[in-house]
């Protein structure tokens, strides 16, 4: 039996909304050994949306993994948010592998493709991105006027976001790399790249596919 | 059904050693859905082993790509080829995604870990795998003695290996990627992973993920 332990950032006891993530990787692999165990910190009913919220949160989160390292008999972790809080602290302390959403789907556009380019809902780019992207990231647009993934569900919401692919087309990106993983609870990448011609990176399960690998590569 | 179009720079009548990368994928996915299809350049015998082998080899992968995309309807090239030979011009000229084995393993090892040391067989670091890793890889090692992954098989030789990753250790690698799919073909991986106690990365499993998501993860 191989248990991916996926943690969740953002607190809720709605079991539909915590497995959200969790389930998409169960349909992705469709494979009957895998069990997809998530769970969530408490505190931070909103997720986490800037990096002082990262900072309270790193201590509960390196408990969290190690906790599903040992109780739930995770054989890999996977930090389900683009910003990678606490995974080189987790990688410090436990002994399963452990995935960051952001370094893993970024990583996962590299095999696409040799030039980047991130759609975000935050303006700043994030340093687990920047750094495995380095040279190869391009851009980081926000699609205009979206604020939440909430906006995303509605028409306009979606044609705010292909405008912002089209801008990084403009910037000679050969894949889109999608930087919240909110846009994963949503699926849109399917939609964006039918719109953009383009490969788009889904980044729960992007790095759901590294963490397998991580699992199950060498068995 | 999908089909990847995998590209072997081996030259080859003989049907198990040109399926030999691709039943590992068949074997590692167990995709019933999924079907790979391995075809060879011609005039290769010994493979790729030097600039001037992969300059002539260049047109040959490009119209091979070409003609499987065509002809096979593969829905994802993989080059497997640490080398990536022909990547670039094969984007340039093909609609379906192609993934080269070198870029495409170098980047699962950044989902893995922060410092990356390579093994490989030939002493010269590869642009395709140091152009992904960057600042990330830490070393390029060989072992001593070993020409050919056929001196893989005996004990001695996997002893040298072992001793090489413990160099790349000594470098602070946190995560192994080997550089020759040749050491896929032996499937050396798991037994390093054992002795060397560090994630290591498989070249053609990995590279076969990263065509997966390609293929996949936005169906």
């Amino acid at each position: 039996m191989r248990v991916l332990g996926l943690i969740r950032v953002l607190s809720t006891n709605d079991a539909e909304l915590l497995n959200r993530h969790g389930r998409l990787l169960d349909e992705f692999f469709g494979d009957p050994e895998l069990t997809v165990v998530s769970r969530c910190i408490e505190g931070h009913p909103d997720g986490l949306w800037n990096s002082a919220g990262e900072r309270k949160a790193l201590p509960k989160i390196v408990r969290l993994g190690q906790e599903m390292a040992r109780g739930d008999g995770a054989t890999a972790l996977l930090v389900s948010c683009v910003a990678d809080p606490g995974v080189p602290e987790l990688r410090e302390t436990v002994e399963v592998p452990v995935i960051g959403a952001g370094s893993a789907s970024a990583a996962t556009a590299l095999a696409l493709g040799q030039s980047v380019g991130a759609l975000s809902i935050v303006p700043g780019v994030l340093p687990p991105i920047s750094n495995v992207l380095g040279k190869h990231l391009v851009g980081w647009e926000v699609p205009v006027g979206v604020k939440t993934t909430l906006d995303l569900m509605s028409k306009g919401g979606k044609e705010r976001f292909v405008e912002a692919g089209e801008r990084l087309k403009g910037q000679a990106a050969e894949v889109i790399l999608l930087a919240c993983t909110g846009f994963s609870t949503v699926r849109i990448a399917p939609f964006l790249e039918k719109r953009l011609g383009l490969p788009v990176v889904d980044p729960v399960i992007s790095a759901g596919l590294a963490a397998y690998y991580a699992m199950v590569g060498n068995r």
